[in-house]
């Protein structure tokens, strides 16, 4: 039998799982848009203004999922996501995971779905609740798993904030999200130590940030040429921005972080890693060789 | 005597010291815009290219600097500075020196200038050598010491590419320097994790680098609020991005990198200092806080 419903009308009906702060933000969004919603929470009283603005509380979570075809789980972690829907019937059932793991969390509760007939989309949310609901607000959701599911529900989905399918690998979204907080970690490791350096000097933060911005939006086009080396093998770059070079001028900003009574311990690791691939006659090289020593075994 | 030189017409004459690749990409665009150009290397023959496009090539340090008022220096760090100025007259001088190095040497080389009759500009060169000399190539040099040096010169000193006077204190261009580059290992600390986390899926780096880019681009920004909470003092953020769910992400961040075989060693610093934070207490704040870790005595 041919599934006739149309899903892609204003009107999808869907369960959320789950009502911590990202939850509450896409319940309100999804109401917002006139999506008729069922909720459940552990904790009962986070459903009551959801309830005054029109969404059916379940009184458990399989109930909820009895509810509706689509279920959106947006619970505290994977443990959380295996208590609640221990023993619920997921026959038939679209989920779509929007709780934070990892690719392996993903990749077995993927697994878990289809043995128990349901089909499962993975989602790692590149936003924080503030953006949630908001047109343009540069937020996204990555999401991989079914396909079909996607196509299916992909309106619905884009209600909250935008969509970024990447491929039928549940693990995929999640790796996608975490490879991306990773790199953002690494800036903000990096910018904090640059406003250390100038921290006591008679520099107003908000006129180097102005420079700061500038500088990492140009510098952060530099992924596609560590990219290209990744993809190539072939690591050997330009004398002026090599290894040996930059080894060189990590010598200047130690001193530097001396003098300015700054703590090295964010940049050390990776100018250890520099060093340690010179060391190893790769001194004519880019950074992508810091690639492989990481993930060397 | 009021000095009534034009030293922002297309001719003025220079002298160059040192002829490494950026000292020689210098000369080059020097040469190239019509500045008369004298030139001295340690090793003589690195002049010779230069010298067959009508630069000058001087047999001393001295000599080279006696025959322009305008004396740039390229040097290999701060200690040739000193050895290759030593002895050499530098009254009158405007020495303008492009040698890499830490804020505190830029100033005792001001204060040496000043004790022997020179002023001094001190510059932090943000490009690598195949970018000199190319129009709208997105490097530029921090100058700090001598305003009314870089007033006189500033045309010249245009040539290479674009300046950005960043004030009197002479310790300044090389701090700014030091700090963006610090920024930027950072990030490239972050990226090559990033990098690292994909390696073995089939993600294409490429595409990839399509998200790590924008991702980046659109993170760069939360450098301005960070300059606020510096400036203010208060470092007290919103729930969904303070430093206690931070913490709590990091968890997944660390089992992801587990799954997939990479080496947390360029991250696990800046999770220590956010969890130390959270642990004093202030869970409820961005990580401007990580600024007074880095800075504590």
């Amino acid at each position: 039998m041919t599934d006739m419903t149309d899903y892609s009308a204003q009107s999808t009906s869907l369960t959320l799982l789950g009502l911590g702060a990202m939850g509450t933000a896409l319940a309100h969004a999804w109401l917002a848009a006139g999506h008729p919603l069922t909720v459940w929470n552990r904790t009962a009283a986070r459903a009551e203004p959801l309830a005054a603005r029109g969404a059916s509380v379940a009184a458990t979570a399989a109930e909820a999922v009895a509810a509706n075809r689509l279920v959106v789980l947006c619970l505290l972690d994977d443990d959380s996501v295996g208590e609640t829907l221990d023993g619920v019937d997921l026959t038939g059932k679209d989920v779509v995971n929007l709780t934070t793991g990892t690719p392996g969390q993903s990749r077995a509760l993927a697994q878990r779905a289809a043995d128990r007939g349901a089909r499962l989309l993975d989602g790692g949310i590149m936003a924080v609740p503030p953006m949630i609901g908001v047109a343009n607000s540069g937020g996204y959701v990555f999401y991989s798993g079914s396909r079909s599911l996607f196509d299916t529900h992909s309106r619905v989905l884009a209600v909250p904030t935008a969509t970024r399918y990447v491929g039928e690998d549940p693990g995929h979204a999640a790796l996608y999200d975490v490879a991306l907080l990773s790199a953002m970690t690494g800036m903000f490791a990096g910018v904090s130590h640059a406003f250390a350096l100038i921290r006591g000097e008679d520099i107003p933060p908000k006129d180097f940030a102005h420079l700061l911005a500038g500088w990492l939006t140009a510098m952060a086009s530099s992924v596609y040429g560590m990219a290209g080396q990744l993809e190539s093998g072939d690591y050997t770059t330009g004398v002026a921005s090599n290894l040996a070079m930059q080894v060189a001028g990590s010598a200047t900003l130690l001193r530097t972080a001396e003098e300015q009574g700054v703590s090295p311990e964010l940049l050390s690791p990776y100018m250890a890693l520099m060093e340690r691939r010179v060391a190893e006659g790769h001194g004519d090289e880019g950074g992508a060789g810091i690639v492989d020593l990481l993930t060397r075994r």
